[in-house]
């Protein structure tokens, strides 16, 4: 990092601000994760603050709260560029400027249009001290799905597998049950907890009848999303059980709507005009997604990719041989007829899940 | 390791011993690697010794003939028992006790049935201390392939393959070049210099017309082997050349042997019985082969698996997407109706190898 020499002495307050917006992830869409400490005149740290969800006090106002009076002529440091417009919750700008602050330390500018360097300006305007970037790529890495859906106007996409050695998802029968070990299928039910929706199709509806739950893992379950283009589903599926997590059946224009008549009261239903994955991740981020999971079979895999709507591939291997031309693999075609036009991937995390290998990638 | 405390003493030199044994990896087919170590009557080195290939002095001998009069009441110690008996070279024992050495401190057995204990009787009947299993798991290791032939008559069959992040070792229209990186690529090449033979299938000359040698990575090239079932093999291959690497075509009952009629004088023919790969191993391990490596497609690979003819799996994984139900895989079907019985692989070393990964198990 090339701050200056005299900012440096900002990075451990901001490394702590990181680490307590932490504290709230996974449950704070459509909101970014936002940590704040307060410093009194002399340096001393006199409040902590995290965004704990939407329509709580942002990071700033915790803090503020906790430093009470100590914060007059002090500073704080907050991960993100502080809000200058009413949300939710009144513009945390006014109530820096309120305290009686001198100085503001940022990690990363607002990518919302209604902030984005606005709240620097103001507070600037008003004669207070604003050093800005200071530990900059930690606070976008934290953020990053976030400002992916604010840019975009789509949620993050994750697409995960679980395949066999020699790259099969399943036996030509179907079976699938279980080729990764539970070590692997735990972290499947962490990476849903820190996700707002998962995305099956119809045909995994239909062959697996999923729970697609964190298991418990999170207080806030993830949206659990049914695409499907016909509506062909089973009237009976784990899914329509919507006690302890909400269901939303997502159809296309060809989607037989009859089968509504029979279904219990629980799920929601979003008719679409397309069967276009990007058309339902923008009814997502609608809805306050910030990072999706997409956990369908190759067929709507495959459309999501082709979609732009898969960002990071989150691949299980486990060390078995499955076999079979006939065999399940992980995507269908997309017609490459060489090797130098196929996706190219970027590395990401490797790790060892037991037996079985979990490896990351940036699409 | 359980070693007696007062047996500890030769752990570094035994250690020595293996790294003097390592030196000749590759290229002592289809005898096993051997270091030996001479100390004086005092303890102090006075001579080392490896086996550097077929016909050429056993470990103990060179050890010997280094340490001269010096060895006298002295101790040797070497990786493998000493042999009994008259092979290519004379019987290591009869050396050792006309040196008038004291001690012999071996690393393991000899699973050779002509030698297998009578080795370590011979000396003890002839009044030498012996310390057997000093680094036993160390000395075993160094020593897989070998005793692997020894005991199975075939030699340890590793099965390679390189593939796309969903499977695919080639597009539908057999494009795969290049799946991985020069650096997996340079791996494969190191791979086959310590490999006695590399055998493809008739597919794979025909599709890939690949070279099969390891680039000069060895002064030793492997025998490259031709497996067909028909004969139906182009005119024109790299492989018929054999200037710098030989070739051998293995053919079965069906071969039509008319192509030959055409072809270079070059390689050599083995007609065989059946087209099962186990006969082959069986003709290359008397050949003098210890270690084997499968560089086939789909259909030789899956029945050399079946006949028990792959003990080690090396794949390598690149971040590609390729897609494709018709794409190529690395597997044809066994059959398998549930994932409980599919082949359960155990995990031997995971490397990074540029953006690709390299993962070799155990069958």
């Amino acid at each position: 990092m090339n701050l200056p020499e005299d900012q440096k002495i900002w990075v451990p307050w901001m490394r702590r601000s990181i680490q307590l917006a932490l504290l709230a992830e996974g449950r704070t869409s459509p909101n970014p994760l936002v940590g704040a400490i307060v410093l009194d005149s002399s340096g001393r740290l006199v409040g902590e603050g995290f965004h704990t969800g939407a329509g709580n006090p942002h990071a700033e106002i915790e803090a503020l709260a906790q430093a009470g009076k100590e914060s007059f002529h002090g500073t704080i440091v907050v991960t993100l560029e502080p809000c200058c417009h009413q949300g939710l919750t009144p513009p945390c700008t006014e109530a820096i400027i309120k305290a009686g602050l001198k100085r503001v330390v940022i990690g990363m500018v607002d990518p919302d249009p209604r902030v984005s360097g606005n709240g620097i300006s103001r507070l600037k305007d008003s004669g207070l001290e604003v050093i800005d970037g200071v530990l900059n790529q930690e606070c976008e890495s934290i953020n990053r799905e976030f400002s992916f859906r604010v840019r975009h106007g789509r949620p993050w996409g994750i697409l995960k597998w679980a395949m066999s050695l020699d790259g099969r998802i399943g036996l030509q029968n179907g079976s699938s049950k279980w080729i990764t070990n539970t070590i692997a299928r735990d972290s499947v039910h962490q990476i849903r907890a820190k996700c707002d929706a998962v995305i099956v199709g119809g045909g995994t509806v239909r062959v697996d009848n999923p729970l697609l739950t964190s298991r418990g893992k999170s207080d806030f379950e993830p949206l659990r999303v049914v695409f499907s283009r016909t509506l062909d589903l089973p009237k009976s599926s784990k899914l329509w059980d919507t006690k302890n997590a909400k269901t939303l059946i997502a159809y296309g224009p060809e989607g037989d709507e009859a089968f509504f008549s029979d279904l219990p009261n629980g799920p929601d239903k979003l008719r679409l005009n397309s069967d276009d994955p990007s058309e339902l991740l923008t009814s997502l981020s609608e809805k306050g997604c910030n990072k999706i999971l997409w956990e369908c079979g190759p067929l709507l895999a495959t459309s999501a990719i082709k979609a732009d709507c898969v960002q990071e591939l989150v691949v299980f291997v486990s060390p078995k041989l499955l076999g079979g031309k006939a065999a399940m693999s992980p995507l269908n075609s997309f017609g490459f007829e060489s090797i130098d036009s196929t996706y190219k991937l970027q590395h990401s995390i490797l790790e060892r899940k037991g037996e079985d290998l979990c490896w990351s990638l940036l699409i």
